[in-house]
């Protein structure tokens, strides 16, 4: 209803003064809270519900925020949890499951259907933990993934042997720590977004990640962009909000 | 000619030893050799013809790539161009043109359909030369692209009153120097994928750019990714290839 | 009594040699050491007692300086406490009242009114300690302080609705961890001091906070200072210096 | 008018439709965009108009401007200015004046009354194009500013001799490079607000202020707050908001 | 016994062919080691014997290190020594001391005479364990040390009312965390060079002491030199180099 | 088996269409799969089978990795290895050998000859467990090594009496945290390539070893090249590379 | 004449007492003197004669040092010469040759035979100065050189269709700025050492080359060590170290 | 004359009131203020007079200083001066003198006698104007200087060579830039203080000598201490205060 239809109604008598009033009422930043009430369900329409950071919470939070998170979605997700988080939330939610090397402690729904495709790309055994909370934050939110594991740069030939499965993708989420080379060589290997993620994996020199989100940064591949040091949750995000354009678009051929 | 049907047709006799020999001793890496060619064409076809980065670039060498490439692909695009480069490629190209302010040297076929939409947003008009510089990119790569030009966040106003147009974008490029807070505002009023471009516009503290670096890969916004310090031209790619997705997504519908 | 008033009297023999000696012995720097006992005086007048930074003192040092202005002054306010200083200063001072969000350990009058306004407002519940540090400050010095938490740039609608407080206050703190952002955003709302307080919230990038302090320092709004990572303390101490000044505006009003 | 009152007005035929949706039209934002316009008359009514910073402003854009201000407030304010830049205004502004140490390009009207006190201390003669900056900048906005200049604290009696004209102002403006130590030492001296401003002054260590700028982010006195690195213009800004307050206070009285 | 004297020697029979040989094979390194070796007799004549850094040596190393030392030379001087391996070394050596502040653990010969005067300052009272292993470093060497203590720049007046002892040293010490500036004063204060000791003490910019180390060595003061963060021994050590020449001079007198 | 061999074997039927299918129809990149199996086979042959990095390993994937190592080569090397880690591997190989200064957890042939000379400097002995490292890896891999350790360049004869050493092997090591001096005065004394290992031996502005790193990369010394912070087994490997070419270079004499 | 043989020969008389005392006069450091000498002559015979560092020297010194170098050794090589230094040296050696690219300039023997194989990689176009600096200089050294130009990671087949002659080569130079990935990717296919040069070329976050040298520094693959950031001489000159290790070894089959 | 001579006096009537007031008058800080003429008395007197720091400095500015220096002492001093400032005060100084390699701009009285003996040693003759800056220092204060030029750790024979001159200085200088490591040799050679002095001689990873100065401050050997990078001046200065001590010593024996 836009503001003459308001104006017209009302004067018709068809609303009264006090709807009238309430609608336009609305203070401008009051009016954005309302947009942010909407845009939350929104957002749950849209796969995007709220993710839980439970790193540093304190528990009797996390209980709460856990709990009505699973009574009002019917699944929540949380990352960077501990073992000591997951048996608090374990005496609540029992349904709830643990990933000790994600560190991702959720409950999801087994009737969501996975669309498109993400390649999940890490550079070493070590870089797991920060791939799988990419991949597992990407399925969460809707997205198939497809996890392309232990192809660092320095043995290139394991990274070509399924360039195949990386093409085929619409994002690529390049996970490595120490050189972080990896994202570049895939930025030349593929036509689609490359989101690189640097991890704190290395001793010395890599200054805990510092130096591998230089090099991504630094990247010549075009196609790259590059998120904060170990956040695979962010890389999973906006891959998501990427495949999502182009599931629409195989969708709609 | 597939490998079976090669060995067939040889050992029928319509092909010699030699023939065989050299279908197959293609190395691997003498075979991504040829690919590679194949990928020019890909390139060319899909629209991302190569862009030629002019700093630095000697006089001689500049002019044979400028007329190289214009003389293949009947346009030709160049970034980081000074004023004496524009005037040595317009005596061999006199329909060159040259944007002094995004360093832009083109010409630029006058038949290209600019589709879906991607808004460009730069906090001060200092910002302005890399945010033309993604812009005038992602133009050349076939996007349609909005301006939403000197929205800084230390006058927040001015952003909000443009949300429509950044909300209908598919993808957002965010580009500030100083503090670089801009793209974490943009990320939290939309939800398609942001591309932080952080610019070396500053002094002091700003540290050519480190700053705005550092900011924009700390956003808590979600959908956020960061590309080099003034890299217009990777944003512009970057979400052209996001757009793409959105158009092809939006033309199926 | 000025130096002729003293060398008048000591020659009328009102004062003795000794006396007059005693009054210009006082080294330049002596004098200054007066001073310093003088201004003590003066800081207790003003409201601004000394204030315990506990972090690191041994326990005999810290019960010894607990006591003493506990004794002296009536009421006693520590920074950086620990639950293990709590107990020890608690046995001496029962009445001791802890924070263990703000690791505030403190007595304070009940009888002490509450001046102006300082609007204390925080990007993420993480910040909330360093807040709630330089809320807790601000109030023991007399301050009245407005909370305003969790509005984070990156639902910038939470800030913008809070903006009626904002605006009323004379000073306003904000505490930001990761990109920061927050100062830019506020100063570009107000038209009153903003002192910007980063925290070591975050990770990866985040540098322990000098990734936010960096944003701080380059901010491109208007009237905005900034203090240590973390230090919750100082911003509530300038604050508060600013703030009696409004006080006293608008008592003289 | 208020929301209710203008639709009673509208039923009652006292204002149009489109009188009434004009009103109600307004988009938050671009509400927020007239508010904006407000925000500026605010401004100018508080006594901040818009500075200008010079410093890589195309000549044609710092004409349009310089010429805008100048026809609309009858005084114009720039900073970062070079010699060529003011030939440039000259030849449209004859009345213009060039402070080549501060770099300031500016007409000030000449019938302003400076109110309060701001003290601006400078640790060594390199240092004075920024205190300059902050000087006039805070002339500019109407506060009165007294110079203490050559004060450097590795000669620390020229500063304690100075201390009486430090104590009395409302705030303490202190301008340092190389190590930066002075804004320690005089937020020792005084119990008002201290904005200290590290130089770039300085070679080897120094990195160009930043030394300057973590000495006074780490100093351990009270009331310290710090702008950006050879900021004059915002801490003379914050100085000024500061020092009203104290104009008020002391007019109060 | 020289060259040519052994040569003659030699000749004349009164040393044989090997004796000679073995006077002239040492190859120059060899010669070198012996050297070494009389270095050390000259080190514990002049008053240098050899000092333990304790911190992370193993147990069984650290006691036959203490033991070899106490039998040499009768007395034994460790710094960065933890309670554990003060136990450890009191089974082996009864009269050990310990000072947990300094992590000073020695046997010292009660017969020396401290001489000259060294003057260590320290700014807050955290940096005292860093000041303590200087002041204790430089009397187990024998000079003389004055302690002034807790005069950090932010209350300037109290380092002002010691200068009379500092300016009595032959050379100061001057130990401070945080913003490290108060080498700077005492370098205005004294014509004696000034050893600038920075600490760790300190949080958020104060980057364990980086912040403290800059400004140190952008001191605009003359007469001072820097040693690495937190120190204390190799202040001690060059503090006493220059004392023991101003003490020969005073002898001399 | 060669291409042609194959084609030639294939039209005898000596093998079938399907097996020559098989040989052919390797995509470039499966081929590169087996030619890493293939390298695999040369790494052992060349006496470079694979090494474990413990640290961080959970301990059912390093008793696998154990298992299977020693049980294809009959030997197994392992670099960080804590003693929790040796207590895991010895119940399964109880002959595996553990040095707790070098963190080595290996079972190594006792038939193997060591060749040629690698030296391996250290500068004090707090960097013996990376030179130990070092030499270690050499070793294993069949280098016969030289140590030649506490000769750092504050006391340069103990480094000078052992040039002969030094100068002997096919490539030196320099082991060195602090200030990292030993790799520019080794460079000076050998014309064979100096590999440099920075270590986080140090405190204060050593910064883990940074400060060494960077005075490594910029030793004005020629033949010198660096490894990361504290990497033994990488200067190990390269040196054994380098060493192995002088050793064939010796036989063939 | 060794030292028995000298004594021998000064008791027998063959010698007189001043010629012995002269022989073992020498002090161990005029010895190492002497034997500094010798070294020159044995540099000279082992091909690695002094190479001039031309940037920044004075007109006269650079004319001297390349006359005498001329002179000496009838050929001369510098780096980092600019077109006018070219200029000044070509009035006193008009053979002298200059190479704009690389900053060589130098007169060069034609009958020196160049050996073994050196392969030289470059990532990118702007990389090529550094490249032709390593290049050039083991060329001048006697070694042979293959050129590997403009196969960056991001575009991996151009690397992997040169692998046979990079796989041929003693020793690899990897020359790469920006993202610096190159040095691993060759390090994982080649067994031979790996020299990496970070180059200086990139813009923003490469931050003149530091990027690139802490990717190569924390390069995963075997067999790396870097020189520094634009370091072409030095790189040329400890591959040729290795390179002659290789020549002599193949010799000697 | 003492307080309580002054008192009594006064009494006696030996002095007016007014002059025993204006001995009590002074203020702390004009008492200071006071101090400070006498301290600038000392300082001729003691032999260190006023230097200019002419880098930056206006040209009036210079000359007048220049003037005034000139007049007053009957000498100058000014260093980091340029030819164009040396043309300048040579119009009103005739008999001034300019060292361009130094950048001392200068005229000395002819009479000084020069005593005790600084040894002023430089890496690479690059290093030689910072040297140059600190031996001048040194010698228009006073002190005799040797020089020891081209003596960098790579080549460390040059060094030992030298040692006895090293020795014999009351104190020494270590000038070096790029791995900076000469200052740690000499350390280990002499037993009197160093005084290290990184420059900004490097390319790359020497950061402007930053690389240098880490590697200074964190040498393990013993009596070594740093100032600012470039800075002769400061070396030369507190050089000379111990070496003065070291004089005195020598005369009073």
């Amino acid at each position: 209803m836009e503001t003459r239809e308001v104006l017209e109604r009302y004067k018709k008598g068809q609303i009264s003064l006090d709807e009238a009033e309430s609608f336009f009422r609305k203070a401008p930043y009051e009016e954005l809270g309302d947009y942010a009430k909407l845009d939350t369900h929104r957002e749950i329409r849209s796969g995007f519900p709220e993710v839980i950071f439970c790193s540093g919470k304190p528990d009797e939070y996390l209980k709460n925020i856990y709990r009505k998170m699973y009574d009002t979605y019917g699944e929540v997700f949380g990352t960077r949890a501990s073992k000591e988080q997951y048996e608090i939330i374990a005496e609540i939610i029992p349904v709830i499951e643990y990933d000790p090397v994600a560190g991702i402690l959720k409950y999801e729904r087994t009737d969501k259907e996975r669309k498109g495709l993400i390649a999940v790309c890490s550079a070493g055994t070590a870089d797991i933990p920060v791939a799988e909370e990419a991949a597992k934050t990407a399925e969460y939110f809707g997205s198939k993934v497809e996890r392309v594991y232990d192809v660092g740069v320095s043995g290139i030939h394991r990274l070509l042997s399924r360039t195949d499965v990386i093409q085929r993708a619409n994002c690529v989420i390049a996970v490595a720590g120490m050189e972080g080379a990896l994202a570049s060589v895939i930025g030349g290997l593929v036509d689609k977004p490359v989101i690189a993620v640097p991890t704190s994996v290395g001793y010395g020199a890599s200054m805990h990640g510092l130096s591998a989100l230089l090099t991504m940064i630094n990247s010549c591949a075009n196609g790259i962009a590059v998120v904060n040091i170990d956040n695979g949750y962010g890389a999973g995000y906006i891959a998501t909000q990427i495949n999502r354009m182009g599931v629409k678009n195989q969708e709609g051929r």
